[in-house]
C-alpha cells in the first residue's frame, strides 16, 4: 500500500543580511526570508523544501503551508505529485494563481520531489531523468548601487571562489553610469568572458531598447527583465529591436506566464525559480516547454535545489548561484570548480539544513 | 498639514454557509472568509475596507495586512492613495503580482478610498466624479448542482427580493444538463428577461465554442469564465466563435490582466471585484480602460462597497449581488427594488460593520 501524507511542517526564518543589498526597484533588501516545508509520509520517511522572499510576504507562506496545504494534503498519497499540484491549485484558485499561494506550493512540491528521489534512493537529477551532472554557474551580484571599482573588487572574489561567468544590476536613473560600470567590467573581464546584466524590470519598453542598444557594444551575454512581466508586447519588442538576448523568469509565477512569453518571443533565456514557479514539477515543465521552443533554460536563485534541475534538462544554460547567508546552515553547501558546480549523488535534493542552528532566526 | 496613518488592523472571520454551495471549479464551499482592514489617521479618522475568499488563503490575506501593509504604510499620508498603492505593489511585489497580496492590498485601498471620501464629507460615488446613483443589479447564484426545478425556486425568491436580472452556473460534466436548465429557466424568464450565465473556468477553449453555441438559441446576456483566465487567446477565441458577449474578471488580479483582456479582444463585459483586483483605485482604472474600448464595466462581489463605484462610472453594466451572510453583521444592507439599487448618500461608502457580532466568528 503506498505511504500517505502524516504531517506537514512549516516553518518561517529571516536570515539578515551583513550587507543591504540594493537593485532597480525591490529597495534596500535587509534580510531574506526563508520558509521551510517538511513533508513527512506514513512510513516516516521525510522530504524537505523551501521558499524565500527579499523581505516581504513569508509570514503569508507559512500560513498558507500550516493552514491550508496541510489540511488539503492531509492523507493524501505523497508519489501522487501531480494529482497534489493541481489540487492545491485549485482549492486556493481564489485567493492564489501566483503570490504567496504559488511559493507555499513550490516549497511543497520540492519536499514532494526530494520525499520520491529519496524514496527511490536516487539523486533528483536522476531520478528525473538525468542529463549532465556539470552544471555551468554564474555569479549573480545584487550590487547596483555599487562603483566601478567596488564591483571589479566584488568581482576579483567571484572568480577567486570559482565562477566563470558574471552577473551585474543595472537601472540606475542615469544610463550613462550603467554603461561607464558595464564598460569598465567588459575591459576587466576580457572578451568573450559571459557578463550578464540585471535590470529588475527597471524601464518601459522603449527605455529598455535604448539601454539595450547601449550596451551592445560591450557584448552582454543577455539582458534580463527589461521591464515589468506583465508587459509581455513590450518584453518582446525590447528582444526584437534591442539586439541583446534576453532573460527573464524571476517574477513569473505560473507554466502559463511562461507559455505567453515563449510564444509571444519575449524571452530568449527563460528563467524559473524553483521556489516561486510551482516547484519541480512547474520548473521541468517550463524546461520542457524552452526545449520544444528551441531555447535553453537557466534559473534563478535557490542553486542547491536547482542544480539537480539544470543537471537533468538538456538544454541547460547557466545555474545562477546566489547565496544569502544559507549555505551556513546546510551541511554541504554547493561548490563550484572552475565555473562548474556538480550535482551531488546523496538522494533526493541532498540539501540537509542545521535546523538548530536555525531556530535563532524563526521569523514565525 | 496633512493627517498621516497612526493604525492598520486586520481582523480574520469566517461566515459559514447554511447550505454548503457548488460551482464548476472551486468544489464544495462551506464558508466565506472575510478580512477586513481599518486605517486610522493621526486626527483620529478611520476608514474601512475589506476582502473575501471562498474559503482559503484568508490567515495569508490578514498576515500580510497586520505585518506588511501596516509597515509599509506606517507614518505615511493616508490622501496619497496612488502613491501608497505603488509603494505597496513594488514592496511586496516578490511574493505578490496576485494572490493573497493583492487581496489585502484591495482591502487597504477601499480602507483609503473610504477615509478620504468621509474626510470630504461625501459618499464615496460622489466623491469619485459621481455618475448614476441608481445602478442595476442581477442575483448571482451559486446554484450549479440545483435541479431545473430547485433553480426556479431559487428564482422566484429573487424575483421577490426585488431582481429583474440573474445569473446562473453552466459547467456539469454533461453539457446537455447545462442546456436543459437554461432552457428551463429562459422558459420560466420570458424572452428578453437578463439571464447570465457563469461557467467559473470549466472548459477548453474549444468546449466552450461548442456550449456557447449550444446556449444561443436561449439568449444568454453574457457566458462568463468560459476558460482558465491565463489562457486569454483561448477566450478570445470564444468570444469570437462562440457567438456570446463574455464576462470575465473575478480571477483576474491586476490592472494589466485586464488590460490584455481587452486590448486582445477577450472579454465583452470586464468584471472586476473591487476586493480583490487592487481595490477602487485599481477598479477604477479597469473601468476608465472598458470605457475607452467601447466596453461596459459590470462587477463581481462584494456589492456594498461597488455599488458606489458603479455609480461613478458612465458605463456601468449590471452590479451583481451576492450575499453569503455578511448582510446580517451591516448596518444599513442594500437594498433592491424593480432590479436597482441606490448607492447611500452616507460619507465614505457608508458600510457600518457590527464589530461586536463579527467576534464570534473570528478566525485569526
Ligand atoms: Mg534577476
Ligand atoms: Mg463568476
Amino acid at each position: 500500500m503506498a505511504a500517505t501524507i502524516d504531517r506537514v511542517r512549516s516553518d518561517h526564518y529571516v536570515i539578515p543580511l551583513e550587507v543591504p543589498l540594493t537593485d532597480s526597484m525591490h529597495g534596500e533588501m535587509r534580510g531574506f526570508e526563508i520558509i521551510t516545508a517538511r513533508v513527512t509520509d506514513s512510513d516516516g520517511a521525510e522530504g524537505v523544501g523551501y521558499t524565500y522572499t527579499c523581505g516581504h510576504n513569508g509570514g503569508a507562506v507559512h500560513d498558507i503551508l500550516g493552514r491550508e496545504i496541510a489540511e488539503i494534503a492531509a492523507g493524501e498519497e505523497p508519489s501522487r505529485i501531480a494529482h497534489l499540484w493541481r489540487k492545491i491549485w485549485w482549492a486556493t484558485h481564489y485567493g492564489g494563481r501566483g503570490g504567496p499561494t504559488v511559493l507555499a506550493l513550490s516549497a511543497f512540491d520540492i519536499a514532494l520531489w526530494d520525499l520520491a528521489a529519496k524514496r527511490a534512493g536516487q539523486p533528483l537529477w536522476r531520478h528525473l531523468g538525468g542529463a549532465d551532472p556539470a552544471v555551468k554557474c554564474y555569479a549573480g551580484g545584487i550590487d547596483l548601487m555599487l562603483s566601478a571599482d567596488e564591483l571589479i573588487a566584488q568581482t576579483e572574489g567571484n572568480l577567486a571562489k570559482g565562477f566563470r561567468a558574471i552577473k551585474m544590476k543595472v537601472g540606475r536613473d542615469d544610463l550613462a553610469e550603467d554603461v561607464a560600470k558595464v564598460a569598465a567590467m567588459r575591459d576587466h573581464l576580457g572578451a568573450g568572458f559571459p557578463l550578464m546584466l540585471d535590470a529588475n524590470m527597471k524601464w518601459t519598453a522603449d527605455q529598455a531598447i535604448r539601454a539595450a542598444r547601449a550596451f551592445l557594444p560591450y557584448d552582454p551575454y543577455w539582458l534580463e527583465e527589461p521591464c515589468e512581466p506583465d508587459d509581455i508586447p513590450g518584453n518582446a519588442r525590447v528582444l526584437a529591436e534591442g539586439g541583446l538576448p534576453i532573460a527573464n523568469g524571476e517574477n513569473l509565477r505560473t507554466v502559463q506566464d511562461f507559455r505567453n512569453f515563449i510564444a509571444m518571443r519575449a524571452v530568449s533565456f527563460p528563467e524559473p525559480d524553483v521556489t516561486n514557479c510551482g516547484g519541480v514539477t512547474a520548473f521541468m515543465k517550463i524546461a520542457k516547454l524552452a526545449e520544444a521552443f528551441g531555447l535553453p533554460v537557466t534559473s534563478h536563485g535557490a542553486h542547491d535545489f536547482t542544480v539537480h534541475l539544470l543537471a537533468a534538462a538538456p538544454n541547460a544554460s547557466y545555474l545562477e548561484a546566489h547565496g544569502f547567508g544559507l549555505d551556513a546552515f546546510i551541511e554541504h553547501p554547493m561548490e563550484i570548480r572552475d565555473g562548474v558546480a556538480m550535482a551531488p549523488e546523496r538522494p533526493g535534493h541532498g540539501v540537509n539544513f542545521d535546523w538548530t542552528g536555525l531556530e535563532s532566526l524563526r521569523r514565525t
